[in-house]
């Protein structure tokens, strides 16, 4: 879940075009991607992030038990969940996130991160917006869900 | 609060040297952090996570209310918690985060990642344990705490 505080459309002249109310309870906004052994080590050198379960296919298998190998840091694909709210309402500020990493996602595994808008209140011209996040991803034949 | 699931220090070549049991209840990790301009454009690439208020300044201050202008995407700053778990027992299983960004983290500002050993368990030959985060940052003349 993410608790998202969107500032009034109106007041962005990037979000022209964008009238205040354009997101209602239960709408949902969606992103898919793909991580790459590139985005992997972009964002641990970045983020110093280093752990081998993201570097080393045998390691990850062997003493983490991900039976596919490396797998994505769990912040990276969290990241996702307010890059679609950024990309839909610039200017919005992230006030807190709940993350349960339920399950692996495994570098090039097709993923569609979803948010749905739970509440909407306005509170000194801004909006305070609750979603909810889900992660829903393919491994395989086999479908996931975050 | 991170609940991070540690696998057994005894398991890992790459942790040879540590003893298991030399994470105790109470314990603190800390590592201190500064990111520039750089971090921010790239870790925007790596996650496709774009808002004007890492970007511009101006925006930033008068559109979002950030006084000292472009701030830090949270998410980047949050990933410093699971950073340090992992550079003291590399293999550890990120399971779940609680975040609050209460206040911005500015591009400069000096932060100090804290994370403390709040429980530990076994269960099947790995430690689960539960940390409490704290994230510590002057920014001007002001020390703030996440």
């Amino acid at each position: 879940m993410i608790l998202g505080r969107l500032i009034r459309a109106a007041a962005f002249g990037s979000t022209a075009g964008v009238p205040p109310g354009i997101l209602g309870t239960g709408d949902v906004l969606k992103e898919a991607r793909r991580f790459s052994d590139a985005d992997v080590a972009r964002f641990a050198e970045v983020s110093g992030y280093r752990n081998p379960v993201h570097f080393d296919a045998d390691f990850a298998r062997s003493a983490a038990g991900f039976a596919g190998g490396r797998v994505v840091h769990g912040m990276l694909v969290a990241s996702l969940f307010p890059s679609i709210i950024a990309s839909h309402f610039p200017g919005a500020i992230y006030v807190s996130q709940t993350l349960q990493f339920k399950l692996p996602v495994y570098i090039g595994d097709e993923i569609v991160a979803e948010v749905q808008a739970l509440s909407l209140r306005e509170h000194k011209k801004r909006f305070i917006v609750r979603f909810t996040d889900e992660m829903l991803y393919k491994h395989g034949a086999t479908c996931h869900r975050w």
